[in-house]
């Protein structure tokens, strides 16, 4: 049978690695081989290329060839990484994928949702994430939590105005796809912000 | 006034960068300012991508991957260079443009010209080629002069097989956009391609 594939979304610090943990723990108890795995990323190629996209470069670059090195790292994702755990029967869960372009790259950086929506059609017209956790929380608050993990990567050093613009993205994503977005309130204490993931978990593993 | 926009188009060892200079120092001669450039590449951004696009890579890319990263490249070449350049009045010669991803991804690859072209209309709608030179000869021609030159970067070491599908994707390009493209018989001596592309470009010139 083939496994389900979950992604974790929401701006910086809400809580998504935390996530990924505690949703790892409830499928393998619940007897499912679990695949972990993270945007941009989780291949050769994009580990390189998270390299490009994440570090600091004298004037940035411009939000097309953002998105574009986005989906080129997801690409090889797709192919190498989920497409042959689902087909193994595996469950992924993944850490970011095309709704964080949408939110961050097209809300964000104006690019346009539709827009970048577009090119998610492009790449995967027949790969969508069976359920989609939202860790939604107040933009300050998230980014209050990152500032003490590490030092800013090129996005985390973004002005508050962006990631406003960030969380209405992945506002209007959850407004259109309400049966696959599952919104947290990730600004509850962790405690209960598993017990909201598990709960998720629970519905979408007994319905499907 | 506005410059205008060439690119000159090819396989391999066709004479691409020969004819470059060709085309450069005729427009310069008749008193315009010409900018010349080439993709993969052209920033800074974009010449990082080059090296990892012509490095050889333990397993490659996907198809997507690579076609994605080529427009990713271009997206900030048309940003910071080619549009600022034409609406600066100056003249543009580019070493391979969007009809290099068509047949090399397109065709070569398979993804498909469609595919490939709705990439391009997605990043550059509003942005065309004024004037296209299609460097046609036969792909063993074009490998030998090629082979001369330095040691074959990724794509050169692919086989004969795939360099006629990428020239069968170029014909494609120029049946489909007779008033853009111009072949030129790149079989010939370079003295007859340089008459050639002087000839093109006293045509163009004459007619813009
Ligand atoms: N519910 C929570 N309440 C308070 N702090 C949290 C909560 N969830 C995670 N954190 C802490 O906030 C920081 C960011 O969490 P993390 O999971 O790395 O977020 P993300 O991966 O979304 O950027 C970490 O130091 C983490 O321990
Ligand atoms: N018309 C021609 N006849 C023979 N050799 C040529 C001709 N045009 C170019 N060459 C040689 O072939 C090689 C490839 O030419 P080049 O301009 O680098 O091709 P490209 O840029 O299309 O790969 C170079 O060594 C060049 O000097
Ligand atoms: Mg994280
Ligand atoms: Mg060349």
């Amino acid at each position: 049978m083939r496994g389900a594939f979950i992604t974790i979304e929401g701006t910086e610090g809400a809580g998504k690695s935390s996530a990924v943990e505690t949703a790892r723990g409830w499928l393998q108890a619940a007897g499912h081989r679990v695949v972990c795995t993270r945007e941009p990323g989780g291949t050769g190629l994009g580990e390189e290329l998270r390299e490009v996209l994440l570090s600091h470069r004298d004037g940035g670059m411009t939000p097309a060839a953002e998105v574009l090195l986005m989906f080129a790292a997801r690409a090889e994702h797709i192919e190498r990484v989920i497409r042959p755990a689902l087909d193994a029967g595996d469950w992924v869960i993944c850490d970011r994928f095309s709704d964080a372009s949408i939110a961050y790259q097209g809300s964000g950086r104006g690019l346009g949702v539709d827009q970048v929506q577009a090119l998610a059609a492009w790449l995967h017209p027949d790969l969508q994430p069976d359920l989609t956790l939202w860790l939604d929380l107040p933009v300050e608050t998230g980014l209050a939590r990152a500032a003490e993990r590490s030092a800013p990567d090129r996005f985390e050093r973004e002005k508050t105005a962006f990631f406003e613009r960030v969380r209405a993205g992945y506002q209007t994503i959850a407004e259109r796809a309400p049966d696959r977005v599952r919104r947290i309130d990730a600004a509850q204490s962790p405690a209960e912000v598993s017990a909201a993931i598990i709960d998720a978990l629970q519905r979408f593993a007994h319905v499907d």
